[in-house]
C-alpha cells in the first residue's frame, strides 16, 4: 500500500491540554535479548513519549529523587512535556523497579522494587495545570490517585485509570472507591476476571462496568484489546510483529497513545475511542520493538499512520 | 443493526463437492457446566455439520462400529451428508473419546480415548466421491491423511489439513510428508511454535509455510484466529460470548465453516479466505454455545449472515 493510502490515518492535532499522572524511575530490564543499566522508565514516562506524538499541551505531576538525571528531563522537555509538576526531592532516591522476562516473554520475574520517594508521593498540581482537559490516572497506589481527583478543581472532560492486580489484592477499596470517579479504566483480561471474580471476559466485562468506569479496555497483550461499554463492542487486534524485545511500558505506551489521540480529535465518543485504540495499539506496537523507551523517541505523524494503516489493513474483510 | 444491513453476509451457494476425512465417534463431555453421557462426536461429524450450511454436495470418508447408532448416520443424512463413504465395521467398537474439561474451559484431561475402529482406519474412497472439487483432511493420523490424497485421482482444487500436536509428538515424518501435499494448515499457536520451534507467533507462520502449506490458519481460541501466506496476513478477532458451555469440536467446526464457504463460493483467493475465516469462526462461535453438536442442528442461513455481522461490527473502525 502506498503512502498516500495510509495518509488519512495522520493524525490532526486539536491541542486539548492532557495532564498524567504515574511514575517517572529508573528501570533495569532483561530480557531474552539483552540487558539494560537502569534506564528511564516508569508509567507516566512512556505515557508521556506516548501521548507527545498527539498533543502538544501536555503537563506532568511525577516524583523523583536528587538521583535522577537532567538530561532525562530534558528528554521530557524536547518532547513537549511540561515538568512543572515533576517534583524533584533532595537527598532521596527516585522509585527503581529491576525484571526479568521469561523466556517466552509472556510472563516477567520482579527483581527488584525500591519505592524510595514513591513511599511519601503527595501529588501536588501545580495552578497552571488546573484547568486540563484530559486526565490520564497511570498505575499508582489508588488512593494518590483519588487524591489527584480530589485536588482538581474542574472535573476534566475524560478521567482515564490505569491499574494493576498488584492494587487489587493490597488497596481493592481504594481502588473501588477511584472507579467511581473515573470514566474509562484499563486493564488486562486476567485482571478484569480478579477484580469482577467472573472468568468469562463478558460477564467480567459488565461486571466492571458496574463499579463506575462508564467504559472499559480489556488489553490482552499479543492478542489486542477490547473496548467495551454498556451498548457496544470492538476487538483491537494485535498485530504481529517479527521481533519484540522489550513488552516493559507497552501497556503505558497503549494508554498514552489512546488518551492522546483522544485528545488531539477532541472527541470521547465511543466511535472515536475505537479509533483512539488502534494508535494507542500501534504505539505500543512501536515501544515493544526495541529496549526501554528507545523506540519511542524517534518516530513522526508519518510512521505512526503507516502502523495504523497496517492494523486497518489487518482486520478488513 | 436490522436483518436488511445483515443481509449481505447471506450465502450463495455454489455447491461445489466437498470432501471431508476424519473420525466420527462418540463423545462423553464433562464441563463446569455439566456432563453427557456418550453423544455423536468426531472432526468429521463437526466439520461436516457445519459445512452443511454452506455447500450441498458433501461426502463424507470415516469408519465406525457396529455400535454406532442408525439414527446418527441419519441425522448426518438428513444435513445432506452422503454417507456412501462411512464404513461400518461388524463386530467392533466406534471410536470414544471422554474429556472433563478445566475450571476455567482453557484446558482439558482426556479421561478415555479407544481407538476401536480406528486402529486399522483403510480409507476407502468411493468413485462416486472421486472428483471432489475441495478436500478437507481432518484431523487423524497423518499417514492415513496421507492415503487419501494418494488415492483421489484428480487433484482437488484445494486440500486443508488439520492436525494437533499429538501427531507432532508421535509421528512428525509422517506429517511433514503429508503437509507438502496440501493448500491450507489449520493448527492453534501453541501447534505452530512446536512445530516451527519458534516462540515468536510470526518467524513460527514463515517457518510452517516453508514446510508445504501455501496457507497457514493459525487458531488463537478466544483470541480468534490469524490468516497468513508469503504476503498476506488477516486477523479474525474471536467474538466474546457470554455463554461458553463446551469447546469440544470448535476448531473442527471452524474448519468446516472455512472449507464449506469456500465450496460455496468457489473462490481460494486469500480475499475470499478472510471471509471464510469469519464464517468459521461464526460457526465454532455457535458451536462452543451448547454441548455437543446440539446447536449446529437448528441454524439457518439468517442467523449464520447475523452472527458474521457481529464480527464485521466488531473490528470496524
Amino acid at each position: 500500500m502506498k503512502y498516500s493510502e495510509n495518509k488519512k490515518y495522520l493524525c490532526k492535532n486539536i491541542f486539548m491540554s492532557l495532564l498524567s499522572i504515574g511514575t517517572v524511575a529508573f528501570d533495569a530490564i532483561e530480557t531474552p535479548f539483552g540487558k539494560t543499566d537502569k534506564i528511564i522508565g516508569g508509567a507516566a514516562t512512556y505515557i508521556s513519549l506516548s501521548a507527545s506524538y498527539f498533543t502538544k499541551n501536555l503537563n506532568l505531576v511525577a516524583v523523583v529523587g536528587e538521583d535522577f538525571p537532567q538530561e532525562y528531563i530534558a528528554l521530557l522537555n524536547e518532547k513537549g512535556v511540561n515538568t512543572e509538576g515533576l517534583q524533584i526531592k533532595k537527598g532521596e532516591k527516585s522509585f527503581f523497579w529491576s525484571g526479568k522476562y521469561h523466556t517466552d516473554m509472556n510472563g516477567r520475574d520482579t527483581l527488584i522494587t525500591e519505592l524510595n520517594v514513591l513511599a511519601n508521593f503527595d501529588p501536588i498540581i501545580p495552578d497552571s495545570y488546573q484547568n486540563c482537559e484530559y486526565l490520564m490516572l497511570g498505575n499508582l497506589t489508588p488512593m494518590v490517585q483519588e487524591m489527584v481527583t480530589q485536588r482538581i478543581q474542574n472535573r476534566p472532560k475524560l478521567v482515564v485509570l490505569d491499574t494493576m492486580n498488584f492494587w487489587m489484592d493490597v488497596a481493592l477499596d481504594d481502588l473501588k472507591r477511584v472507579l467511581q470517579k473515573i470514566d474509562v479504566l484499563t486493564i488486562n483480561d486476567e485482571e478484569a476476571r480478579q477484580l469482577s471474580g467472573e472468568h468469562n471476559l463478558l460477564k467480567a466485562a459488565r461486571k466492571v462496568l458496574s463499579m463506575g468506569p462508564k467504559t472499559l479496555i480489556i488489553k490482552k497483550g499479543e492478542h489486542g484489546a477490547l473496548l467495551i461499554n454498556d451498548t457496544d463492542m470492538f476487538y483491537a487486534p494485535g498485530l504481529p510483529l517479527e521481533d519484540v524485545f522489550d513488552p516493559t511500558g507497552a501497556g503505558d505506551t497503549f494508554a498514552g497513545g489512546f488518551i492522546g489521540y483522544l485528545a488531539s480529535t477532541n472527541d470521547v465518543s465511543f466511535e472515536n475511542m475505537k479509533r483512539a485504540i488502534i494508535y494507542g495499539s500501534a504505539m505500543a506496537s512501536f515501544c515493544v520493538e526495541k529496549f526501554g523507551t528507545e523506540n519511542l523517541l524517534n518516530l513522526n505523524s508519518e510512521m505512526i499512520a503507516d502502523r495504523v494503516a497496517q492494523f486497518a489493513r489487518l482486520v478488513k474483510f
